[in-house]
């Protein structure tokens, strides 16, 4: 079978069949499209798959291809260098919720080049978000685009909107995988934001041109968003969010999850803290932290956050303790520092010569009290 | 050696050495106190000993315990009945910032015998709480107390005293457990809470009567916090926080570390986020999950978050996708509902009829739209 057949084969198939229909994309992985194509066409089991034959038959891919082109879409299939070899890992991994396997191909609208992507991170979370939510996606996107790592989502409602909106203004990439055709605005008030994404990056999807974001097709989309990624952020994720269906492809495909705690008392965070809790989530608080794990190995090193050293944390406990029974303003007598402190006259005298020496304490006429270096 | 002077000894040691001090604890596991003492006296090796054991010779043990009797003081130690088990795990702990080791005895101030506490949990946090951190200890705490369980904290501002009091709204028990000797009021600003606590459930502390709060002293607090504990939940922390050296004492004794995780823009959380990250505490959203780790074996069972059970979560992915493809509110045609669902029209209208015996799908003259059940 010629490249060409196995690419107008595939497109019958992204036409006919559903979205992340694990029976069909195993059957591609195993016999390729053209083959997977002709057993369809020959089955004729009962009423479903004789309906689907006839959807089989009547498709046009070389119109389809042209329709699509007319409207800036091309379809990329795993023969083509642009394939993005990310979604190849599908081939391995379970089936959740009825999808899986990898797709046939990519309707993909927009300039950017999947092959040419580097590093990638999905950022996700609930539509129904804060402003907290927004605010955390959009700064953890921009601070991942400025990195040169580009932001993958969903397009929708809520963090997928931040999450897209941070990465272009940080002037980075990022990439909308939508659930319905590359071609519609889902959902219509996104216009001008997909617009700007195809434009500029690339709007992609496994549902043919023209096919409407059906429920079914959220799950099959979110592992796709997961697998064109080296990992993925939750942002904010309701119990029962579609966040949290990507997360779990992401660690089908062995990748890392991350989430982004929040107040427990916002229900936009359950999701969030049921992973971290159940172990499914590293927890992350910055961009750079996210950097840390999608990152190439040891490029985005991170700092700990340490709090300053003060000139007391490099004394030894017993000078440690004399300073600390040291009045701050009002001097006091070297004998009631000692009592103070618990401890003798002598000891007493000689860590506060110290403590003088380093700034810590001042001697006054009536004793001693805390010096500059010591406030 | 009879059990009166063991207690005497003790006493001795509680006054004047450090609270905390591992050498000295260390000694007293391993040869008892009065060995102990009679070797502290018979050491000359340098000034500061030397000043140690003047110190030890001139404390007179039965008037130490007399002045705190007087003040509703009791010296509890190991040979007492009413001596917390818990406290024991200490020998085997390592030495955390120059503490450690199992106390020589307990300096307690209240009615509540320290035999009798039953269940206990440390709730712990920094002093610059934020309301949300405030309000979040203090539901923990009454929903812990409301279910037996103790709560043990150190009394301080912020997160401290949320935890009491919530336990105390409660009519539960709580714990404070000082830096300072059980006599004091620190911080002044807690008088009547502690006052509160101390006449209804007990104050403790290592320090001897009289000894002030020192920093070091906060530090021997905390494996007491600790190791008074089935567990310890840390509600909000800064990078260097007390609460986080609470928790490594809870570690350290093998015991659960629990952190209630915040918003990430929250100074007063991050140090709670760091712990989550280096896995160091599981998170924790409510009284109930930190009764499941806390409480005995089966007793505090969790049901875990989930979302209702919709119709449509029953049906099989064809009829979703079919449900899907229905208007709202204007009733579609079974083809148009069948070209957007994807599926071929005898399939579209099998589904149609199954969904309306559901209640999911009306039939209408001009086709079909959402039934009751559906919405």
């Amino acid at each position: 079978m010629t490249a060409d057949r196995d690419r107008l084969a595939r497109v019958v198939l992204s036409r006919v069949m559903e979205p992340g229909d694990p029976r069909v994309n195993g059957l591609v992985a195993e016999m390729g499209a053209g083959r997977t194509l002709e057993a369809l066409l020959a089955q004729d089991h009962d009423n479903v798959v004789r309906e689907a034959a006839q959807l089989l038959a009547s498709c046009d891919p070389s119109r389809e291809l042209e329709r699509a082109a007319a409207r800036g879409i091309r379809f990329v299939t795993p023969a083509d260098d642009e394939w993005p070899r990310g979604l190849d890992d599908l081939r391995n991994a379970d089936v959740l919720h009825g999808r899986g396997g990898i797709p046939v191909g990519l309707w993909v609208n927009g300039p950017m080049r999947l092959d040419r992507l580097g590093q990638r991170v999905a950022i996700v979370g609930c539509r129904a978000s804060t402003t907290y939510g927004d605010q955390l996606a959009w700064e953890i996107a921009a601070d991942c685009a400025q990195a040169g790592v580009c932001v993958v989502s969903g397009g929708a409602f809520g963090i997928d909107q931040a999450a897209h909106r941070g990465a272009l203004a940080a002037g980075g990439a990022t990439i909308a995988v939508l659930a319905c055709g590359a071609d519609r605005v889902y959902p219509t008030a996104h216009a001008d934001l997909l617009r700007h994404v195809s434009s500029t990056c690339a709007v992609v999807s496994e549902a043919a041109p023209g096919l409407a974001p059906l429920r079914v097709r959220f799950l099959s989309r979110n592992r796709l968003i997961a697998a064109l990624s080296g990992g993925t952020v939750v942002v904010e994720a309701s119990t029962r969010s579609g966040a949290r269906n990507t997360a779990s492809w992401t660690t089908q495909l062995h990748r890392p999850v991350m989430a982004v705690p929040g107040p427990v008392t916002s229900a936009s965070s359950s999701g969030v803290h049921e992973m971290l809790r159940d172990g499914s989530a590293v927890t992350v608080v910055s961009g750079a932290q996210v950097l840390e794990l999608v990152g190439a190995s040891g490029q985005h090193l991170l700092t700990e956050p340490r709090a300053p050293e003060r000139p007391r944390d490099r004394l030894d406990a017993r000078h440690r303790q004399v300073l600390e029974a040291v009045p701050a303003v009002r001097p006091a007598a070297t004998d009631s520092i000692a009592t103070a402190a618990g401890l003798g006259l002598l000891a007493t005298r000689t860590s506060l010569q110290r403590l003088a020496g380093l700034g810590l304490v001042v001697e006054e006429a009536h004793g001693w009290r805390l010096g500059q270096e010591a406030r």
